[in-house]
């Protein structure tokens, strides 16, 4: 016979019932809502794409993480696949900007929320199918354009509810100048860049370590370069450091023209240059940030400015800077009572008699032309205590009860499913009536 | 050099951008509401299932037509797949009902509007993604189940706006009737059937042809039986015929039935007894139904009871009964009209100098927590004819000018985009001033 197991979906797969369902769809309605209001488009690409169109983009990791399709038909046999699911959101774009250049605005300010697929090892809170959230705009290096990612992202995380959440912001520059002002030789800079990476998740002495022992950094250096950058006062430090270098003093520019521009907007408490902000990506060109939530490893969202990428996607090479919320790690974020009682219908109709259904199905039809959630009974038992546990079990607020009698009088009972008060309106009224107690007070 | 064709998404899908996006997600959420208010529960399952799950449900043909996904890592090279992506709603509810049947209500009423995946050749009309729009109820015989589905459908077309619409009703207890009645060998039942759903298409004389020469079928009772089915009285016709057949009246009665449930909600003109009805697919066992409309080939919606399936597909055996609405054949008839001027904001705001940046975004913040899409100039211009017309190609209704004259004065300017008046308002009175412009007129 069947184990359980064979009904459950593909590993690292989730299947979402009504009630998850509802809350998922609700915060990607407010983001939608949010981006919608700063003139983002929506695009909604494929599921597959071209497996050319994907290999070869996202490292040799992240290549083995790519689902391919398989050939079909007399193909099948070649075992080949010649189709591949989604792996991010931005390759897509990317082929979109190339294909419909000339029709869409410039710049492209775009959103999409949208699943991806990964055959990464399925564990806590990390799954196969996920969605992603991300906002871009492209074809403009206006820091106007950075600011407003940021803008949108922070009024996404407000319009959430997002308990006490921060960006951390850096540049690109204020790192190749850090670089530049402290002595590191050329060539050891991007392995630098990646061990500075882990001062969020490491101690300072293991960062110096791995500098040092790792990649081949003069001990002195490794070591006053970590202390600046975990020091309390470590953001003065840095601009003070990076007087040495015009990179440096570029990024630092581009941070703080960021920080002017958002500051009637965004509340001081939650935005700082993070001089420590790295990114493991690199092909982060300017502006880079990150947002943090307390009790929330890693960040929450993310995003910056990625000036040829685009370009080495396929597209046209294009300015573009962007940024993408975590939902499926700010969805736990929102869990607190939302989902406690999912109520199913909020008005129920019995049928009393078999007679009478089509009646109960009219009336029905008229409260939800009130736009009322309404059930009605489709069970076969004429019991009333059935028919009043199957109506509580719903969820519903009231119960419309027409049996023999109301039909004989023209009439409908009203049942709070609360008090248990029963009240008799006429069968044309019915409707309204319910509508009445929906109704906003006031 | 990139050929245009390479930026294509993969054959037979297709991208949306945002006008077309917005037009379908419009349907959808039209679509999601009424079957909302029908006390339909969502159900989401992810886009590949493990391929067990799907082989061998939807027959030689389907089989061939399921995207397969090759095993990654060390099985890649195996040519298998382990995964596929989903072909259709049906077999994803079976396998959810038998994973969660004991936290499910019964009977499980849900909706599932996603898209599916089919290796179909692609042509007009024709993809290989595209997205179906299910309601089921899972657990129940009873006859007001297959009224609520086809009730529930007629008020989705009906909220869509589709035009003139008609629901074609039958029971295949008719159909076996049928054949008991006009003496068709037991053994030639199934192949009369389909030869017989061909009426819709091909000539009488072409279907009394195939009977005879392709079914085995006598001549004569080839003949009547067409004669019955095509006479502008076919229904009484075929109510008279059907006496002789106890399996026929129960079919019937199941018609009648439906027809008496729904008499209360759907004007007479909109459905009929349609003895000619078949139905393709042979899971079905009691009601059948189509929807047409007048200039779409086939139908745009359909579905009926099919009490074995459920279990066939994996599930626990369950009586079930539903029905589907051709989603990408409805779309196209709503077309005329909404698409035309797709404006991505109604309100710009102005950036006629670096240094007030931060106050137009301030100010734009402020209008869209009005709910008002309102887009800040992101291009480097500072000419004002540069962002006038930006703003009119964004199709903004408004533009709001904050320059170093209305900085000065505390102000702000606001454009009316048609007329070109322009009338000052204080810099904290312009949302205000806005959002009472868009508040609807009384």
């Amino acid at each position: 016979m069947a184990s359980s197991k064979q009904f459950e979906p593909a590993s690292g797969t989730r299947d979402f019932l009504a009630a998850e369902y509802e809350k998922r769809e609700h915060a990607f309605a407010t983001i939608r809502g949010v981006f919608a209001r700063y003139g983002l488009q929506p695009l909604q690409t494929p599921a597959f794409e071209r497996l050319d169109v994907l290999a070869g983009k996202y490292g040799d990791e992240g290549d083995k993480l790519i689902f391919k399709i398989l050939r079909r038909g007399e193909h099948e046999a070649s075992g080949e696949a010649d189709l591949a699911l989604r792996y991010d959101l931005t390759v897509p774009l990317a082929r979109a900007v190339a294909a419909y250049g000339s029709q869409l605005p410039t710049p492209y300010k775009r959103y999409t929320i949208a699943p991806v697929w990964r055959a990464d090892r399925p564990g806590k809170g990390r799954f196969r199918e996920f969605v992603q959230c991300d906002l871009d705009i492209v074809g403009s290096s206006s820091p106007l354009c950075d600011a407003e990612i940021v803008l949108a992202l922070h009024d996404a995380l407000d319009s959430l509810g997002v308990p006490e959440f921060r960006f951390l912001l850096n540049s690109r520059q204020v790192l190749f100048g850090l670089l530049e002002a402290y002595d590191v030789p050329a060539e050891l800079g991007s392995g630098v860049l990646i061990t500075l990476d882990k001062l969020d998740k490491l101690s300072p002495e293991a960062v110096v370590a791995e500098l040092v022992a790792g990649r081949g950094l003069a001990a002195d250096v490794a070591q006053g370069l970590v202390d600046d950058l975990t020091a309390p006062d470590a953001a003065e430090r840095i601009r003070e450091g990076l007087k040495a270098s015009e990179t440096g003093q570029t990024g630092l520019a581009e941070v703080d023209r960021l920080l002017a521009l958002t500051k009637d907007t965004i509340p001081a408490a939650r935005i700082a240059f993070t001089p420590n902000l790295v990114r493991g990506l690199d092909y982060y060109t300017g502006i880079i940030f990150e947002v943090v939530a307390p009790g929330v490893p890693g960040s929450i969202a993310s995003g910056g400015r990625y000036d040829g990428l685009i370009g080495r996607l396929g597209g046209k090479d294009s300015p573009a800077c962007g940024g993408s919320l975590g939902i499926e790690r700010i969805l736990p974020l929102l869990d607190q009572g939302a989902e406690a009682d999912y109520a199913q219908i909020d008005v129920a109709v019995t049928v009393m008699d078999e007679d009478l259904a089509a009646e109960s199905f009219r009336l029905a039809d008229r409260v939800r032309q009130a736009g009322i959630r309404t059930g009605v009974y489709l069970g076969s038992s004429r019991k009333f205590a059935s028919q009043m546990k199957w109506a509580s079990g719903q969820g519903a607020r009231f119960c419309l009860i027409y049996g023999a009698a109301e039909h004989a009088d023209g009439a409908v009972t009203v049942r709070d499913m609360v008090s248990g008060e029963q009240t008799r309106v006429a069968f044309d009224e019915a409707a309204a009536d319910i509508a009445r107690r929906f109704a906003p007070a006031g």
